[in-house]
């Protein structure tokens, strides 16, 4: 999976770089480890925000974090930085992996989405690598260049607000816990 | 729901007092709003953290945070600061809520734990007060309390480190989502 800081909507549907957030490296990460998610790619151009991320990483599974919270460091070694996409299919080929298909999230509901059964059928036979946004939400170049849209969580709710963080635990436990429980 | 910062446990077993974390305020009163939860009370019996939490609630309530963003406002709005377990449920039955049935949530596998399924099918016909601990989880004597023990989210992973705030977001999925989707 990625979590995408660029290009991302801000409040005003502006193309904008978000910061990576600390929570967001740790709590999904977590999420990854616990439903056996291959590789977690934080996506940054920033190199700033890259070296940043990194040093947090390496505090957790190198540093006197590993030593503190073991636990903490078999999650946060699920994690890699990349700058786009491209860099991301790269490493994934670069370390054998399949070409995956590019399954992308949204908070939106659209008309040419696919449904959670659909994506977890993918999965039995596919590499998948699926995709979040952070800030207000991915831009709609990445949507366009996606293999699948998935639906929304909050489908039917009349609130669609979920952290970045809610929606990836979410969303993992619906494509992949029918084959962890 | 209700957030336990006591009695909870440290990573050593023994039972502390943890701080209130921010994205713990952020992130479960979203999911609680997602899931048309009632109310969300964050539970500590520390007087600074309690003044700490409402100062922050108020701020995306009533202050600028309100106005920058009125979805946060919807959200924490459903938090309430309690001291304890019976404290809540004196603010339930003051605002003419039903004495609601206890069911705790464990991250570890228990004997004596009821399914996601049996808690859905109580929730048709009851009100339910759902518990989650911070820290190391809960302390025993907040689960010997309860009406119900709900099955750990993670039961089959050989990883049982999702945050609380994962948790959360997970468990009400499971348990609410037939009834929004």
């Amino acid at each position: 999976m990625a979590l995408l800081h660029y290009p991302v909507l801000n409040k005003r549907g502006e193309v904008v770089a978000s910061a990576v957030t600390n929570l967001d490296i740790h709590d999904i990460a977590r999420a990854a480890r616990t439903y056996n998610v291959k590789r977690y790619y934080i996506v940054t151009p920033l190199e700033d925000q890259g070296r940043l991320t990194r040093r947090i990483v390496s505090y957790w599974t190198e540093g006197a974090g590993a030593a503190y919270n073991p636990q903490r460091a078999d999650a946060l070694s699920l994690v890699t930085v990349q700058t786009d996409l491209d860099a991301v299919r790269e490493d994934i080929r670069r370390s054998g992996g399949k070409d995956p298909l590019l399954v992308v999230t949204s908070a939106r509901c659209r008309e040419d989405a696919v449904g959670f059964a659909f994506v977890r059928q993918l999965l039995t036979e596919n590499s998948l690598l699926l995709v979040f946004g952070t800030a207000w939400g991915l831009d709609e170049s990445v949507l366009a260049g996606a293999d699948f849209i998935l639906d929304a969580v909050q489908e039917k709710s009349d609130y669609n607000h979920l952290s970045v963080r809610s929606a990836v635990s979410i969303i993992l436990d619906r494509l992949i816990r029918s084959d962890i429980l």
